[in-house]
């Protein structure tokens, strides 16, 4: 059990992770710190910590491990205010840049990625089962501080995820497969059939919901990722743009047999997810 | 109340359209037929007909209604051998060339597309409630006859369909766009993301597994689909290449405000349906 886990940045994920650590009692002290009066309050009164200030010298003066919950630009600067010798994670979803910066100032800092979230955002959609089950990718370097990398390996899996560990890069180029590139791309189709005004919207059955659900992701966040790992989700973008070419050119031609190995690689592999985890 | 419905092909949907009109009393009697003898017997057994019959024109010939549930390459031949009296529906995916063939030999036919259906086939995922509040988007020309039109529009409404009317074209045009276009990108990014393996199927989160659920429909069915609505198909894919290729460049030049209004605009989208139907 820690002593004291400080969150900075009460936000759906920070919120969640707060809700989750009180009630599974992971930490003796939750402490919670957000910029904002009113978010230190919210985040109070949904449960979300046991102490909720503004202060942030105080949030993290006693902190055995604290948690940068916050968009991505404004973990660098938080981190300068963060005493060196305190273990540190994040949550954000790339990982070489943030892992990069944050290592010069936090020598004790772990990165992470618990991949879990909604297409809300924000603390009044925090629940406690939020990460629950939810793979969270660590993501340690050589240079890690190995006591560090336990403490906080431990600290996720307490919160009832799946931990796994990726080293950074790694972690960039598959998350910008599996998730970011399917965010834009969903995004993408969203545009597309609605080129025209939203008509179609009218027809929308099931699969389309699901499809596109995550096309109202928060468009601040999303951008910011997709900037951050602009390199991994352009190689990806690249790899569905040539692949999308070929399957306009099989409908073109009418290739029933292309069109159908196509289909049928992509069950193949989506049958295979769903017996995965 | 139809005296007997016949339904031709109890696959997913003939089946659960036949355990629908009997838990609702949509007719005196229900009649599945079926080309062998055991999905016959499975339609049977499992509730989807009072009488399931390998004998085509024994089952359509006291119907008052006839509902094509084949694939849509078998549709044509059926027709010919139903009564040209009879009022004929289907449950087609493309209906333009569906309803243009099928109007020559069947003056009562009105096509219709119910917007149901599962990443399963077979009678086996059949459920009396899976066409219960989808859309179901009927087609009719000028041509149509206006009694079978009437009687085709309150059958699916006795289902508990959401009834809309679109002209056959204009369906295979929206539906390119809000259903099989969405169904041929989730197979694409699928095969991009396990292009080189499936180790980044461990790393999946909630969001790519409902974006990539389309993507294990039957690849037989979306072959034959996706092959009859190829012009609107590729047209829609046209579109959607274009503005991936605008995002690769904002994401090449690190472009943060073209990002965030392509975000945005497909967020706005994505609300907007969550308030329709």
């Amino acid at each position: 059990m820690l002593r004291q886990l400080t969150i900075l940045g009460p936000g759906l994920l920070g919120g969640s992770i707060g809700m989750a650590a009180r009630h599974r009692k992971v930490a003796g002290k939750v402490v919670v710190w957000a910029r904002r009066p009113d978010a230190a309050d919210a985040a109070y009164k949904l449960g979300a910590a046991d102490e909720a200030v503004t202060d942030l010298r105080r949030a993290v003066a006693e902190a055995e491990l604290v948690v940068l919950a916050t968009p991505i630009g404004a973990m660098r600067s938080l981190a300068e205010q963060i005493p060196p010798g305190c273990a540190v994670t994040d949550v954000g979803s790339v990982k070489y840049p943030i892992v990069t910066a944050l290592s010069d100032v936090l020598p004790k800092f772990v990165g992470a990625h618990p991949m879990a979230g909604s297409e809300q955002a924000g603390i009044e959609a925090a629940r406690r089962d939020l990460i629950e089950g939810a793979v969270c990718i660590v993501t340690p370097q050589e240079s890690t501080d190995k006591s560090a990398l336990q403490l906080v390996f431990e600290f996720w899996k307490s919160l009832g995820c799946q931990v796994r560990t990726l080293a950074p890069l790694e972690h960039d180029e598959i998350v910008a497969r599996i998730s970011h590139l399917p965010h834009l791309v969903a995004a993408a189709v969203m545009n597309v059939v609605c080129r025209d005004g939203t008509q179609a919207l009218n027809f929308a059955g099931p699969g389309f919901k699901d499809f596109t659900r995550i096309a109202s992701g928060p468009p601040e966040m999303w951008t910011e990722i997709a900037v951050e790992n602009r390199q991994e989700i352009a190689r990806a973008l690249d790899a569905l743009i040539e692949d999308l070419g070929k399957l306009r050119a099989a409908l073109e031609n009418a290739e029933a047999i292309e069109l159908r190995a196509m289909l049928k690689r992509a069950r193949h592999f989506r049958d295979e997810l769903r017996f995965r985890q």
